[in-house]
């Protein structure tokens, strides 16, 4: 008799064979006597069929009314999963997002969730039902509808499972759990039993995509269980939790994200400050800069060198060139054609050598390395993009053919 | 400086031009000076598609989910011309049922609205927003989504004329307004400036299929002036108001109905009461009865004919097989093959021998008639579905030819 909250994706439900699978694992879980809450997104391409018919009218419509129209693709999802629940016998109820309690902020298509009020929730539980909850919105103080962004379901099933005290918060996708690396690319790649959330979250911001970031971030915070598992395969997931309640593992996995860009502003005068403030202008533009790498200083000029995401490259071009005359630096350059590719894993800092030993790998299949960056549990390089798979099944052997867990 | 409320069907924004063209009529309007509360339907097929797709999960779905499912169609269409206007430059904003303060029974797929709290429809018209508000849908007292049934967005759009008292409610069809016969018929068929409510419910009602009947009921009841028109042609429509407040016509229209069922229960005991009886049980199972014809009584026992609607038949046959016997009556048969056809007008009360013109009409033309029935501003007559068409325009021409108006 527990509580658990499911949370199911896009390609989970995409048509009625898969809406009647999902169905069946929540029938199934709720018969083994458990209270069950469900998230749902929007059907495989719902939401971007419905973006392509706002593109059609009007390119520039605003966040308002593009959430307005999102929304609408949970809402038919959620109904239809419960006609399925209901074809099952089972007694369910679909809520959207504001009969649910989502009250977010006010940032149309990027809404972060302010509170969660389950009153109905829980009345319907309450009611022995299964409850569907539209995932990725919620209403804001206005009570127009919002959007959390993509990935968002991730976060609304999480935060429903943060208020409901749920045991378990499942997070069902088309992969069967985190792994060492990306199976597709890497043959020997494991999947992981668990994972701590610190190490789940470097993996999905170098590009493992396989959790939304916030949801992470939330489960962390409320110390919630997440398992993430395939919705079609219903293999034992990958559990993430609290680090220190397991063994830490040396290295949990090898990650490459190639949707990045590298900017090198050259000539820089040698002057304290000038960094602090370029990256402070970056940053109150919303641009993440990762890697950061300053050269030293030689005839009264440095070079500063960092990332950012390739989606924000342009804006970030425009903004630093009318500001590099401005501080007496002489030109900003960038080059797409860079990858980066991380080893994440909570025991690294208690076991000296891994850089070494991914350097050594590296080394040994002639990729040359451009910056580093380093972290408690990660350690990530720039390279080629053309090296980046190369390196990643290099590095995962290195690490996982030798079985040096900790 | 006029409230106009403006309805659009599902086929005036079926696609992008078609938004984009409603966008423009609003727009006007609204560059007129006039405030504007506009209520839309879903795009075209989108209720028909949803329900394809009910169809294949669940043919049992709960009525409460499906109306989950298909108020998603209106958020769709209300979002989608908000960000037309947007395009076009002007301030607009959409809003759910919910949102638009439609109150409605518990009644999930054909609920009826309680009441209307315009508050916030209010602060947005204040705000100099064009207002769009999603059609055929409301909340009930659990917070639930209704819809009012198909053709409820007209009920929506008068219902926000009537709370605000609005200067006109137009509703935007397909068709330019309201003709005196099917203009895809009779090619004479003439568009009628001005018609009654109780006309226009008589003839909505005989399956002209122009407006719902429970719009035209309530701006009866709130006396709310109605213009029927088109949203491609753009032409002046028909008015539709008080009787009063205009000449009265001998006949306004004449339609077919081709739905309809007609049913007799022979050898009923001719004893009092019995009648009654058997209506009341087809009341208390919500089956409308239309025409009724008693024969005189022979041997002690009668035969009671009466009209359905076809969709009415099987259930309605199925009732009277069990309850013929209880009541000691022989058999009950019916006819599908048949059509009802009617001329309607205010001003027949006070213009004797239109039911002659009208029977004239259709012996000329060597069509037999089945039943006959009239009220003060209507004749109907039941005769085979072969000659519908033909008699409809024997009668128009009889009528209109001759310019009988009063």
């Amino acid at each position: 008799m527990a509580l658990i909250v499911q949370k199911f994706g896009g390609s989970s439900v995409a048509n009625a064979e898969r809406v009647f699978n999902v169905a069946d694992i929540v029938t199934k879980t709720y018969a083994e006597g458990n209270s069950v809450v469900v998230v749902v997104s929007a059907q495989g391409d719902t939401t971007d069929d419905l973006i392509e018919k706002a593109q059609e009218i009007n390119p520039q419509a605003s966040k308002r009314e593009m959430d307005m129209l999102l929304t609408a693709g949970e809402q038919i999802s959620a109904s239809l999963l419960a006609m399925a629940i209901e074809k099952l016998g089972y007694p369910v109820v679909s809520l959207l997002g504001w009969q649910a309690g989502f009250h977010t902020s006010s940032a149309y298509g990027s809404a972060r969730i302010k509170r969660v009020i389950p009153d109905r929730i829980k009345k319907e539980l309450d009611k022995k039902n299964i409850v569907i909850v539209t995932g990725f919105q919620g209403i804001n103080r206005y009570d127009d509808m919002t959007t959390l962004g993509r990935g968002g379901s991730d976060t609304s099933a999480v935060a429903i499972a943060a208020v409901m005290n749920a045991d378990l918060c499942q997070i069902y996708t088309d992969v069967e759990g985190v792994f060492t690396a990306d199976p597709r690319k890497v043959k020997n790649a494991r999947k992981l039993s668990v994972i701590s959330y610190d190490e789940m979250l470097e993996l999905a911001s170098l590009g493992a995509q396989v959790l939304n970031n916030r949801s992470v971030e939330m489960a962390k915070k409320y110390n919630i269980q997440l398992e993430v598992l395939s919705s079609l395969t219903r293999a034992k997931g990958t559990i993430v939790k609290e680090a220190k309640q397991m063994e830490k593992m040396m290295i949990s996995g090898v990650a490459k994200d190639e949707k990045v860009a590298r900017i090198s502003i050259i000539g820089v005068p040698d002057k304290p400050g000038l960094a602090f403030k370029i990256f402070s202008k970056l940053a109150a533009k919303n641009v993440n800069v990762d890697i950061i790498l300053q050269s030293i200083g030689r005839n009264g000029t440095k070079d500063i060198s960092f990332t950012v995401d390739q989606q924000n490259l342009k804006d970030t071009i425009e903004l630093l060139s009318a500001y590099v005359e401005l501080i007496g630096a002489s030109s900003v350059v960038y080059d797409e054609n860079v990858a980066k590719v991380s080893v994440v894993g909570a025991g690294m800092e208690t076991h000296p050598g891994v850089a070494a030993d991914m350097f050594e790998a590296l080394y040994e299949a002639n990729i040359n390395i451009t910056m580093i960056s380093t972290s408690e549990i990660k350690i990530s390089v720039l390279i080629s993009k053309e090296d980046a798979d190369k390196a990643v099944a290099v590095i995962h052997d290195k690490f996982f053919s030798e079985a040096i867990h900790a």
